[in-house]
């Protein structure tokens, strides 16, 4: 089944990283050749995927009414990997294991978050489990900036069986949690091979989940409203990780 | 003018803040008492605020067809305080400051979730400027989940005359900004009365904000897209100076 991806970024970003098949961009039947549009076509161009205009509607419908800025690709499906590409992207690398896990999470826009940050940062892969939880869809690249076209995505049949396989290769996993007795984050030094568990929206980490981190780690926090959206929570505990590992890999602008 | 409060977390968090005249809790005509409703409508009754009944419809034109929940609270303007106001929060909770100032942001999304985390790492107040920015709009307190009906926020004419009044106060400006020679986010001790700067969405600091900063700060970026949001960034750098705070006024679950 082909998809089809929406908006600026995450057509160039599809296109840049050319995992996927591409079979056409669809552009508005009145669009000029500038700005954004006249990017990606000079881009399909020089990869020669054809070019086809179509009606706005067209696009509306195939971008399921997202914010398409009149750009459409269609793709072949997500290349998701298995979590032993992502072991190997750190070997090949010479880092040690830095990966997320998403447990369940259920929201588009939070996913793609996730992993704009975790292209940020530098992650290795991103973990998260096949049913009851949002994939890898178009919705979610958009929402990544097509920073997921970049990164290793392993979905797998059972988080709790790849959590275990992580532990075998000696990566921590690390659970970022809230609850009495739990440390806050800066209270254990995140320079190791590690693999960071978010739990979903709403209900947090599952009992099972939980249980097979080797550690829980909490965000602190006052005032009067008390949370955070999960996608701020991740953003700045990749950063406190990826901030003890002393930036390794940041190319100082 | 009035204005027309929309969706769960927005009409609460006004309600239990109770900073602003509220004149009525709009619900449509058939919701029934109970869920969100029913807390909305209890607190109304306990508020004394007159709920009215209305067609679906109405609901989504006061609230501009953003995600009212079915709830509508129509309520006085936000009230702005002073700078002066900020710092005095500071001094009676005898903390050294903590300010975020917002250079001509205009997503509301950005602003609202900017001031989430503002509230959650208790920062005393935010300055933003009259005009070319975005105010605390009704999309605004809802993107910040209410929160922002706790937090003192002061509108200025001229951020730059504010930051200089910031300055005749002993407080620090640092600015987030990207650029060769920026030291990284963690190489400063941010543990001092303290005015965190942003910029807006893809222009980044005014040069005459930048030029008023005591210090500028980067935060580091790898990885193939190699941007993150300003909420997301200002997210993170709350957090990163909340920490070395020693996470000041967190009482732990």
């Amino acid at each position: 089944m082909p998809e089809f991806l929406f908006g600026h970024w995450a057509v160039i970003e599809a296109m840049r990283s050319g995992r996927r098949d591409m079979h056409a961009l669809m552009i508005h039947e009145r669009a000029e050749k500038r700005g954004s549009v006249g990017d990606a076509m000079a881009l399909a161009d020089e990869l020669h995927v054809p070019v086809q205009r179509v009606q706005r509607r067209i696009l509306d419908d195939l971008a399921n009414n997202g914010n398409h800025q009149g750009l459409v690709l269609r793709v072949s499906p997500f290349p998701y990997c298995d979590v032993e590409d992502i072991l190997q992207t750190a070997a090949r690398r010479g880092e040690k294991p830095f990966i997320l896990l998403l447990d369940l999470l259920k929201d588009p826009q939070n996913v793609g978050a996730l992993i704009r940050v975790s292209d940020a940062v530098g992650v290795h892969g991103i973990v998260m489990q096949e049913r009851r939880s949002v994939a890898v869809t178009p919705a979610v690249v958009n929402a990544s900036s097509g920073a997921v076209e970049h990164i290793n995505v392993a979905q797998v049949t059972n988080l709790v069986s790849a959590m275990k396989e992580l532990k075998g290769q000696d990566v921590w996993l690390v659970g970022l949690d809230v609850g009495p007795n739990i440390p806050p984050l800066d209270k254990t030094d995140l320079n190791m091979s590690l693999g960071l568990v978010m739990g979903s929206e709403g209900e947090g980490l599952r009992r099972l989940v939980r249980d097979n981190c080797d550690l829980l780690l909490t965000l602190p926090m006052r005032g009067e409203v008390g949370s955070l959206n999960v996608a701020t929570a991740g953003a700045i505990a990749l950063y406190s990780a990826w901030g003890a590992r002393g930036w390794t890999g940041w190319v100082h602008a």
